[in-house]
Parts: structure tokens; C-alpha cells; sequence
């Protein structure tokens, strides 16, 4: 089977789960017990926050709130930044922050959503012509889960805190963590990261917070993460996090440059007259959206499942909420009749250029016999 | 080393960890993908849900909701229920119940806490009397987590709704849930249960729902479990809490008679003269709550930490909190300077005689010592 879905979740990496190991059989004391064999995790539990934080940002300035997902982040994010006047996202949020800004829509924020390019990245200036004195919190997604299209949010934060200096700026970096190699610069506040989208596991992320960025809690109890997210710290799960980050950052550029040349071979062998290309060529390369027109996404996923290869429609996290479009993919400006055959297809570096060459045979069939019974 | 704080985390069971392995391995994919292999584990979640509500209701009546651990599952029955009027809570809440009430006293909801007896449980008359036609949610614990003390959450939710038919009943379940055998009856809405405390894993819980209450989600996103709790599910960790809670249930009656014994036997042998016992006799005998008076839990913790025992001074979760009596402790009336010396003692099932017998000799040896040097 191949899987190209890789945007969805990915495989855990073995080496990371062997070292991980033993916070099950023997280090699975509680972090915030006052005996030596607690005290010891919690212990190390700060210095990985660190060695987190050295991967995408200056561990001075920035401290990290362990989550049970890029979801939670997110959710945190804005219900606890977002306090007053309005908020400024993009039309290509993950559902996560466009879901959760609807929740404060009916609490009475006003929501303002920057349209997006053809890519699916925002229009610069339009999200920047939205923000203003009121303005308490801006989301802009880092890398678009559905496109690959790259928004500069170091410029961006930037622009907005020249605006209104007290926004609180919020990105959802949960397609660039481990792929994208970008320091969170001075302007960001807050920025969303998750385990299982780099060979870590589901049920992990985290909210990396500037320090001096002030934001209540979210989840309330125990008063672990400073505070900011009470709950018994997932140890397991947090170190995963921590060994596969620190894989990936490792070879970052190693696996970049890899898997640019797997997404440069797919955009070429898949056949023109048949597949229109949707990301942008400074996508991400680790996710290329394609359009094929006059057929069902959902339909030819299914058949390449049969024929062995695994691909998506949009977001997978998206597919609960019963719409035949994407939101974001129709954002972009695709027609009604063209969104719905967009497939995503989304790598890892483990991925080869043999299952590249087998998967655009694989689609290249498939469309065209179905286009075949169609016509 | 002998492990005695199995309220504040459990090792997790080798055996659960084997048969799930495979969810880490090889069924590691997104649940909400719609390939097969997605979809095949969406329904796997599914059947999931049925065997974990067959242990503790009827699953016709009632559904469940995997959040992230017992703190969130208690954070979204107190948000997402007490949404106006008052709410009622006892002041033998676990900080995930009481920290969340205090959030939403700043949120202008009124919050009434129902005092204690002598040994942690909640006053009946007491509780019942602060409920009224604008309460909107009544949260009481099942099993106390610092004395055990069992709370008759069917007679209590049953008398709520004769008052108020509206509000919901809300408990937390998490020291209860596969150790005490209890069904929930018709009249509790909502039960929180975690999965670390049973042998599965950190990071995984569940908020039990009557399918007629009506909530509103907690986290906003990609809309899975009914659109109730979004993020991608944690396969992995809901696995090994359906493992673990099958293999507890399987033998929860003759688990309850082992740890009653072992509970019996430290009270026996534990010396009258340097220990006083705070858990009733009815409690639950998965926890042993004693205080020595005259000297600091803290400090025996420590000492007998040397000596090779594992015990906890009252919540673990509260460690974080900075106080130096536990809130739980003083409410049941025991006074600041007896307070000081209260430690938690809390077995599993696999527990055995010796550990008890050599605890209690390092427990009396430790105190006595302590006690001599203040004379």
C-alpha cells in the first residue's frame, strides 16, 4: 500500500516509539507527584519543552503549553486570546480555528475573514486592510493543510502589530512543524503544533506561547503547564513528540529537498489533459492539490484505495462535517464542479520515487477510464 | 520500590500495550479518512464506545465522547453543562470540577459547593437543599480522590431531578470507573472516567453522555465524535483504555475483595498511636487517606521515598497549586495541623500482602523516628 496521506496523520516512527518505551514500562510515574520518581519527569518534561522550542524558536522568549493536539492549540488559541472586539482569520483555516471562531461569532466577536488566492494563500493585503485598534487576536494558518500554499507569517505578524500593536498574532503551524524550516519571529504570539503529522502520535501537541503574551487557560484543574492546561501531562506522547521533532529537524532540509523531487515528479507523470494543478509552485512540497475535473474526489480515492494507493479530498478532519466541497478548496476560486474532484496527495520523506512513479499510473488510469464511462 | 499511589497514575498493563501495539504499527491511520482503512477504524471507535459503556450503563441510553482525560471530560460537563442560573458542586471536587467552577463564578454563573462529612463525602440534605429551579448542573464525585469516600451519585442525581427535572447531574467518575461496580442509573447525565487510573494511558479519557442531554461541544474543529469533540482521534491511547477497562471489569469483584484485604491489612498494621485514619469504612478501599499528626506529609513522603515506598499527600493533580493543606482535607474538618500530615495511600489490584506489610513497618518506623526527633 502506498500512502500519500501524510497530511492526514503518519505512520509513528519505530526508533522514536523504541526510545519512548520506556515512559510506559517504567517511567510512567505522575509528573506532578512530589516524590523523586515524579519530580524527575517533571523535570525533564521542562528541559524537552526547550529542546522543542530550539527547533523553531529563541527558547528565551517563547515557553510551550503541552496540548492534546493541534485542535486543543488552536481552540486555546483563540477562545483565550480572542477575548474582545473582533478577530481577524483567513478563509484557508483549518477547521479548527474557523469552527472555533464561529463559536465566538455567536459569543458575540465580531469575525473577519480574509479571502485567499488562487493557492490558498491569503491576500496580504486584504487580511491587514481587516485588522484594527479593536482588533484582539489574528489567525493566519502557516502552511494550508488543503494546498500547501505558504503564508509568510513572519511578515504578516509584523504588519499586523505595526496596526495594533496589542493583537495577539496567531498561526496554525501544524502542516510546517517539522517540514518547514522557519523561526517564529519577534511579532509572533502563539503558534499550533502537532505530534501525530510527524511520526509522532495522535492525542499530543502543543501551543507555543511568546512569554510575554498573556492568555488564560483553557482547560482548568491541576494547574499543570503553568497553569495554562491542567490535566496529567501525557509523558509518553510528550517525548514521542520530542525524539520525532528532533528526527525531523535533524535532516530538515535533507528531507525537504527529497520530497520537493517526489511532489516536481508527481506534478510531472500526472497527465495534463486530465489533472489540473491546484497548489501553487511555492507550496509546501509535502502536499500537492490536484483538480480533476468532471469526476468525484471522493469516488476516485476509493478506486485507487482498491488499486493500492492511499490519497485524500480536503481535510480529513473536515470529513465529519458532511459537505461535498471544501470550504477552503472553493476560497480559492475553484468552481463548484471542479472542487468536487480535488484530491490531496501529501508525502513524507520516507516516501520513494518508485511509489511516486506507481501512484501517478495508478491516477492517471483511474481518471481516465472514468472519464471514459463518462463521456 | 513499592508503588502506593495508583490514584494519582497507574503502570500502564503490558498486556493492553501488546494487544494494541498494532495501532501504533500498523493501524495508525486517520480515522475521520474515508479509504477503508480510515473508515475501517472510524467503526472499530465505534464498537469501541458500546463495549466501554456495557461496563458502567446501558449503552441504548447513553453514548460516549473520548476527550483527552478526565480534567477535559470535567471541564466540558461544567462549561458546556452550567451554562446559566447556579450550579451546584461539592467541596469534595477534584480541581478539574472546582477550578472550573471558580471560571465560570468570574463568568457570572453562581456557584454553590455542599459541605463534607468526616470522611469526604457530601453532606445529602445538605447539597440537595442548595439545589433549585435555576440550577443548571449538579456535579457530584463519584469516589473522593484524596479519602475514597463514595458518594451515592444514583440516590443523589435521582433526588436533583425530583427538584429540578432540568438540571443536569453531572460526576466525575475517575476513581470509580473499572473499580467500583455501579451502573449509572437513569437520572445522571453526564460521567467523567480517565484512563491512566486503570492501567491504560495518559492523555486518554471519556466524557459518558446520556444521549437526551444536550451540551454543546467543548472543542471546535473538524467535528468528530458528533460533532461534540473535535481532533483527530487518539486510536492508540482509546484502544488501551477499552483493553485496560475490559480486562478490570472481567475482574472487578475479585480485584475490590483483594484491595479491600490489602486496605484492611495496613489499617491494621499501621500503629494507632502515630496514625489517625480519615477514609471511612465505607469508602473505597483503592484508597487509604491517614493522617499523622505532629509531623509533614511532605516530609515523610520524602522519607519513606528513600526507603522504597511510593505514596502521595492528598491530589496529585492540586501538587501544582502551591497550597500547603489540601482544600479537600480541611473540609473535612480535619484541622490545619493535622492536615499538614495527611498522606495518601492508594493500591491496584496487583498490589500484594508484602508490599503492605513492609509499607506499614517503614510508614511506623519513619513517623515514630520523625516524632522522637521533635520530642
Amino acid at each position: 500500500m502506498i500512502y500519500f496521506d501524510n497530511a492526514a496523520t503518519t505512520k509513528p516512527d519505530a526508533q522514536c516509539l523504541k526510545a519512548a518505551q520506556k515512559y510506559l514500562d517504567d517511567q510512567f510515574y505522575n509528573p506532578s507527584a512530589l516524590y523523586a520518581e515524579g519530580y524527575n519527569l517533571h523535570r525533564e518534561l521542562a528541559e524537552t519543552k526547550s529542546q522543542i522550542l530550539n527547533f523553531i524558536a529563541n527558547d528565551r522568549d517563547f515557553e510551550v503549553i503541552f496540548t492534546s493536539g493541534g485542535t486543543e492549540a488552536d481552540n486555546q488559541a483563540l477562545f483565550c486570546g480572542g477575548k474582545r472586539g473582533n478577530i481577524v482569520i483567513t478563509a484557508g483555516e483549518h477547521a479548527a480555528v474557523y469552527m472555533a471562531a464561529n463559536a465566538l461569532k455567536e459569543r458575540g466577536i465580531e469575525v473577519r475573514i480574509a479571502p485567499l488566492n488562487g493557492d490558498g494563500s491569503v491576500v496580504c493585503d486584504k487580511l491587514l486592510g481587516l485588522v484594527d485598534i479593536n482588533t484582539s487576536l489574528v489567525s493566519v494558518i502557516h502552511v494550508n493543510n488543503e494546498t500547501g500554499a505558504i503564508n509568510d507569517i513572519n511578515y504578516l505578524s509584523k504588519a499586523v502589530k505595526r496596526i495594533n500593536p496589542r493583537a495577539l498574532f496567531h498561526s496554525d503551524g501544524v502542516q510546517a512543524f517539522g517540514k518547514i524550516d522557519e523561526k517564529l519571529g519577534k511579532d509572533i504570539d502563539l503558534y499550533s503544533i502537532s505530534a501525530h503529522k510527524i511520526g509522532a502520535l495522535k492525542g499530543t501537541g502543543a501551543l507555543v506561547k511568546r512569554k510575554s503574551a498573556a492568555i488564560k487557560p483553557f482547560i482548568f484543574g491541576g494547574g499543570q503547564e503553568n497553569g495554562l492546561r491542567s490535566g496529567t501531562e501525557n509523558v509518553f506522547g510528550i517525548k514521542m513528540l520530542a525524539f520525532a521533532a528532533d528526527k525531523k529537524y535533524t535532516c530538515i532540509g535533507e528531507n525537504y529537498s527529497k520530497v520537493a523531487k517526489l511532489n516536481a515528479l508527481l506534478r510531472e507523470r500526472l497527465d495534463k489533459s486530465l489533472f489540473e494543478t491546484i497548489s501553487g509552485e511555492c507550496a509546501s512540497p509535502y502536499i500537492l492539490s490536484v483538480g480533476a475535473r468532471g469526476v468525484r474526489g471522493e469516488t476516485i480515492l476509493h478506486e485507487v484505495n482498491d488499486k493500492g494507493l492511499i490519497i485524500g479530498t480536503g481535510s480529513a478532519c473536515s470529513s465529519n462535517e458532511k459537505k461535498r466541497y471544501s470550504r477552503v478548496i472553493l476560497a480559492c476560486g475553484v468552481p463548484e464542479e471542479a472542487a468536487d474532484g480535488v484530491l490531496r496527495i501529501s508525502f513524507c520523506a520516507d516516501n520513494t520515487e518508485d511509489e511516486v512513479l506507481r501512484a501517478a499510473e495508478i491516477l492517471n488510469s483511474t481518471v481516465k477510464s472514468r472519464r471514459d464511462i463518462m463521456v
